[in-house]
C-alpha cells in the first residue's frame, strides 16, 4: 500500500472531537447518549461518510463504517472503539482507535488497494462504566451480553434507566432482544487503544502487540461482625467489622503480589464502614473486591486462596464473611495469527513492537467472546500513554506514535481482508 | 429517705423518650441540635418541671433541674448525663443517668429529707461526637474546653458548624466565652450511667463504683497515594491510599493488644476512600483513630510505637501519611471519698457492688477536670450492659438494675447535700 496515516488528519479529528466536552478546561467529560456524546456521534458519521464509508448504525448506537469489499458474502473484518469518556478524562482513551480506524480505512481506499472482504471501522457505544455502572454498552450487545431486561435495571446516578436514555436520544430499545447478538459473523477485529500503562514508555517501543486483554471478577463483600462502644469493649472482647475487612484486603493484595502470574491484580476500591462513627466499633463493612488477569485459571487459583483465607479470619476473628460475585469474566488471548501478522507488519514497515498484555478490558474483550459473536479472530494494538496515565485529564499519547500504531493497523487490516 | 426508686417512672420515661427517633425500627438515632434532640429537651424539660424541680439552661444547650437546699451560699451538688445518641445506637446510653437523676431528685424531694447544699440534675448537650467530631459539647463548654472559635471550626458532615446549628436552635453562641468556663463552683458531681462491657454482668453485679475514667485520644489520619486504573496498574507499581490506611488499622489494633494495660483500645470506626469507585486503586484514605485508656502514658507508649510504624509503612508503600491530633485527654480518677460514699451506700442498702474502671468517656470526664471547672470531687456508678453490647440498637440494660442504681445515687447525693 502507497498510503501513510497522516498525523494532519489524527491529530485535528482528535482536537476537533474534543469540543464535545461537559467540562472544557477540566479533563474531557463526555458520557455515553449525553448530548455531548450524540453531538460527537454526529462529528464521527459525517467524517466516516466525508472520507467515502458507508454509515450503518443498530439500536446500541454502534456506528459502522463501511468500505465494501469485492465479495459482499465474505464475513466482514472490523476495526474501532470508543468515543464515550469517565468524568474528567482524556482524549485519547478510546478516540485514538476510532480515529485510527477510519484513518486506515481512508488509506486502503485512497491507496485502491484490492481487498475481498468489506472492511468496518466501528465506533461502540458507552464502553466506560462510570455512565450506567455497567460497561461496553455496545459491544456487549453485539455480544448478546445485554438484554431488554438489563437496559431497564441499569440507571444513572439521576434515575434515568439505559433504556430510557437510548429512547430519548432516537433509538428503539424495546427492539433489543431481537437485534442482538449481532446476527451477521465477523472474520475478524482488531482494535488499536492506548496503553493506559507505562510499560510501552519505560520499554521505549512505540506500539505493542497485545497477547491478551485480562478480564475483571468483581465481587462485593460484607462482613457482619457487632457494633460496639470503642471505649467499654476490651480488645479481646471485639468482633470488628472493619479490622476483618483490613485483613480480608491485605490478603488479596498479598495473594496478587505472591501469585505466579505477573499480570494478576487485587484492587479494594470501595469500602463503607456502618456506622461510620470515630467512637464507634463497625459492625458492618462492605467492600469491593476487583481481580484480573490474563487467564481465568490464575483467578481461579487466587480465589481459592481468597475463600480459605476468609474462612480463617471468619472463625478467628468471629464474624460473618460474605462473598456476592458480579461477574467473573474469562480474559480473551488475542487471536495468534492476529499477533502474528501485527509483529510481521510492523517489521516490515520498520516499527519496533513488543508483545504486551492489556491489564484493562476494552471492546475487544466482548469482541472476543466468541462462542456468542462468532468473531473468531481478535486482535488489538496498544499506543504508549505517557507516565501510564489514563482516566484523568493529564493523559498524553504521542500523535506520531498513533500514526506509526495506525500504519500496521492499515496493512494488517488490508491483509485479514484478502485471507480466503 | 423513705422512698425507692420507681421502676415503673424509669421505664415510662426510657420509653417515651425514645420516640424522638430518625431512625425507628433501627435502634435510636438522635444527634445532638436535631429536631429530635430538641424535642427530647423539651420532654426533658417538661419531665423536670413535673418532679418539682427549678429548670434553667445554658447556652450550650445544658438543662438544669434544679432542687434548691437550705442554705442557698453553699456549692451545689450535681447529676445526670445526655441525651444525645450515636446512629442507630440505644435507648439506655446516657438516657438511663439522665432518668435517674431526675427520680433520685423526685425520692429527695417527696420524702421530704432535709438538705443544706442545692441539688441539680443535669442534661449535657451532644456528649457523643458523632455529629460533630468533638465529644462531651456541654460538660466541655462547662469545663471552659469550648469557645467560640471552635464552635465555628466544627462542622457536621453536611457543612452546618456547632456555632450554626447552636443559633438555628435559638442559643446564643456568640456570648459563649462570657458565660464559659462555668462561674458557678459545684461541690460535687455524681452520674450514673450504663456500663458499655459486660464486666458487671460477667462477675454478676448489678452496680460498679467507678474508680476512673478512660479518656480518649481521637486523630484524623490520612493517606495520600496515586489513585490509578485497577487494571492498568501491577501491583508492585502501585501507590494504594487504601492498602496502607488497612495496614496501620491492623498495627493499631496489634499495639493496643500487645500493650500491658488491660484498659487500652484502639479502634478506626471512620473510613473514606477516594474515589471510591470498584474500579479505581484509592488515591486518598481518610480514617479516624480512637485510643483510650486509664493512664495518659500507656497512650503515650502506643502513640510512639504507633507513629514508628506508620513511618515504616510510609516508606515502604511509597505513600505520604498525616495524622492530625483532634484530642489527646488526661483520664480522670474518681474522687476517693465519693467512692466510698457509695461502697458504704450499697452495703446499707444491701445491694452488691464493685469497683469499677470506665472504659468509655463520659461527660464526668469533662466536669472531672479539676484545675478548670472548679467541681472537686466526681464519681460515677454503673449499671450492667447486657453482653456488653453498646452504641447499637441491641444495648440493652435492665430497669430494676438501673432502680437500684438510682437508690445508691439518691441516697449518696443526699449524704453530699449534707456535707459542710
Amino acid at each position: 500500500m502507497d498510503q501513510t496515516a497522516s498525523v494532519k488528519n489524527l491529530e485535528q479529528w482528535i482536537e476537533e472531537l474534543d469540543q464535545f466536552n461537559q467540562t472544557p478546561g477540566n479533563g474531557t467529560t463526555r458520557p455515553v447518549f449525553t448530548a455531548e456524546d450524540m453531538a460527537a456521534r454526529s462529528y464521527v458519521h459525517k467524517l466516516m461518510e466525508s472520507v467515502g464509508l458507508e454509515v450503518k448504525e443498530d439500536n446500541a448506537g454502534n456506528l459502522f463504517g463501511v468500505l465494501p469489499g469485492e465479495d459482499p458474502s465474505l464475513e466482514p473484518v472490523w476495526t474501532g472503539s470508543h468515543i464515550d469518556t469517565v468524568p474528567n478524562g482524556g482524549k485519547y482513551d478510546g478516540i485514538a482507535g476510532v480515529f485510527a480506524g477510519i484513518e486506515a480505512l481512508r488509506m486502503i481506499k485512497e491507496s485502491g488497494a484490492p481487498h475481498k472482504r468489506s472492511l468496518s471501522a466501528n465506533v461502540y457505544s458507552g464502553e466506560e462504566m462510570s455512565r450506567f455502572g455497567v460497561c461496553c454498552i455496545g459491544s456487549r450487545a453485539i455480544a448478546g451480553r445485554l438484554h431488554l431486561e438489563d437496559l431497564k435495571s441499569h440507571s444513572d446516578p439521576s434515575g434515568t434507566s439505559l433504556y430510557q436514555a437510548l429512547k430519548d436520544v432516537g433509538y428503539d430499545p424495546d427492539s433489543f432482544d431481537e437485534e442482538f447478538p449481532c446476527k451477521t459473523p465477523v472474520y475478524a477485529s482488531l482494535e488499536l487503544h492506548i496503553e493506559q500503562n507505562d510499560v510501552l514508555e519505560k520499554s521505549n517501543y512505540p506500539v505493542g502487540a497485545v497477547t491478551g486483554i485480562c478480564a475483571p471478577t468483581n465481587m462485593v463483600v460484607e462482613v457482619f461482625g457487632v457494633q460496639s462502644h470503642a471505649g467499654g469493649t476490651s480488645m479481646t472482647a471485639r468482633r470488628d467489622a472493619y479490622m476483618a475487612a483490613a485483613e480480608i484486603s491485605l490478603l488479596l493484595e498479598r495473594l496478587a503480589l505472591e501469585s505466579d502470574s505477573m499480570y494478576i491484580t487485587g484492587t479494594v476500591g470501595e469500602m463503607t464502614l456502618e456506622p461510620n462513627a470515630a467512637n464507634v466499633i463497625p459492625g458492618h463493612a462492605t467492600f469491593s473486591v476487583d481481580i484480573r488477569s490474563v487467564t481465568i485459571e490464575d483467578k481461579d487459583a487466587l480465589l481459592e486462596k481468597f475463600y480459605s483465607g476468609i474462612k480463617e479470619i471468619e472463625e478467628r476473628r468471629k464474624v460473618k464473611v460474605t462473598t456476592d460475585m458480579m461477574n467473573h469474566d474469562k480474559a480473551v488471548i488475542c487471536d495468534e495469527h492476529i499477533v502474528e501478522l501485527v509483529r510481521k507488519g510492523s517489521a516490515d514497515l520498520g516499527i519496533p513492537t513488543m508483545d504486551i498484555v492489556s491489564g484493562p478490558y476494552h471492546d475487544s474483550l466482548m469482541l472476543g467472546d466468541i462462542t456468542k459473536v462468532g468473531i473468531t479472530k481478535v486482535g488489538m494494538l496498544f499506543v504508549p500513554s505517557k507516565d501510564g496515565i489514563s482516566h484523568n485529564k493529564a493523559e498524553w499519547t504521542s500523535i506520531e506514535d498513533i500514526a506509526k500504531g495506525t500504519d500496521i493497523l492499515a496493512n494488517t487490516l488490508l491483509k485479514l481482508a484478502n485471507e480466503a
